[in-house]
């Protein structure tokens, strides 16, 4: 399998976990030591054993698969390392009934280990709009 | 000099611009064609031209230098490739008065064209509250 084709398999695994509700699978295909800047705080996680509780927060808050659309998807790979960026649709509903429909932005960065691509770095996030103070969570491509 | 000595010139010439406000040095270390997912909306600027006026807006909101400080820069090269991430603090002075004073995330993608260090693709926020829908501006490292 091309390293392109790996990494897009890498990226399919990231949005089953989403839609299976998967902890496991979503940290799986991070680094142990992968440092990501979630959408939500603190400023960053360090390693994946620290991200494992927001994963199981955020999982639980919801019922049903969580829908991620990746639109405009591109990867760029290189020898031994590769990077991703797409907008995100995430799609769901909550237990407290209210429907979930997020515009995002993702950035993932990958790093072949032992032949294996894995994300070692990612970050996630929302605009925000300065003159109020607010993120702008209802933004479309 | 050594890629990575590269690449931390590029990110020193970036931080640079901020300190002399210069529009023409921050989008220079920019491919062309990069892709920029700013702080601020939209969700995304394609290419360099378009991520012009909101540059020369941002820095003709300040007087005087804008402080770029990286916290925890860690910047991982390879053979074609590299990306970097810190938590960015910003200072400065705004028209208005006003004194900024923010800590954020940022992430830089970098590819070697034609024996150059170019950021081709970028990703600044700051993290979602999403209990009552603000960014979260007054977060430290």
């Amino acid at each position: 399998m091309s390293d392109a084709a790996e990494i897009q398999r890498v990226i399919d695994t990231w949005v089953g976990a989403f839609r299976d509700r998967d902890v496991a699978a979503a940290l799986g295909v991070h680094a142990e030591d992968a440092v990501s800047f979630d959408i939500v705080p603190p400023l960053r996680y360090i390693g994946t054993e620290a991200y494992r509780q927001p994963w199981v927060e955020t999982f639980e808050n919801f019922v049903g698969p969580i829908e991620v659309e990746l639109r405009d998807l591109d990867i760029t790979v290189g020898t031994d390392l590769a990077f991703s960026r797409s907008l995100n649709r995430m799609t769901g509903t909550m237990r407290s009934g209210d429907l979930v429909d997020l515009w995002y932005r993702w950035t993932a960065c990958f790093q072949k280990r032992d032949g294996q691509w894995l994300i070692v770095h990612d970050h996630t996030s929302a605009p925000t709009n300065f003159a109020d103070g607010t993120a702008v969570l209802d933004l479309e491509p």
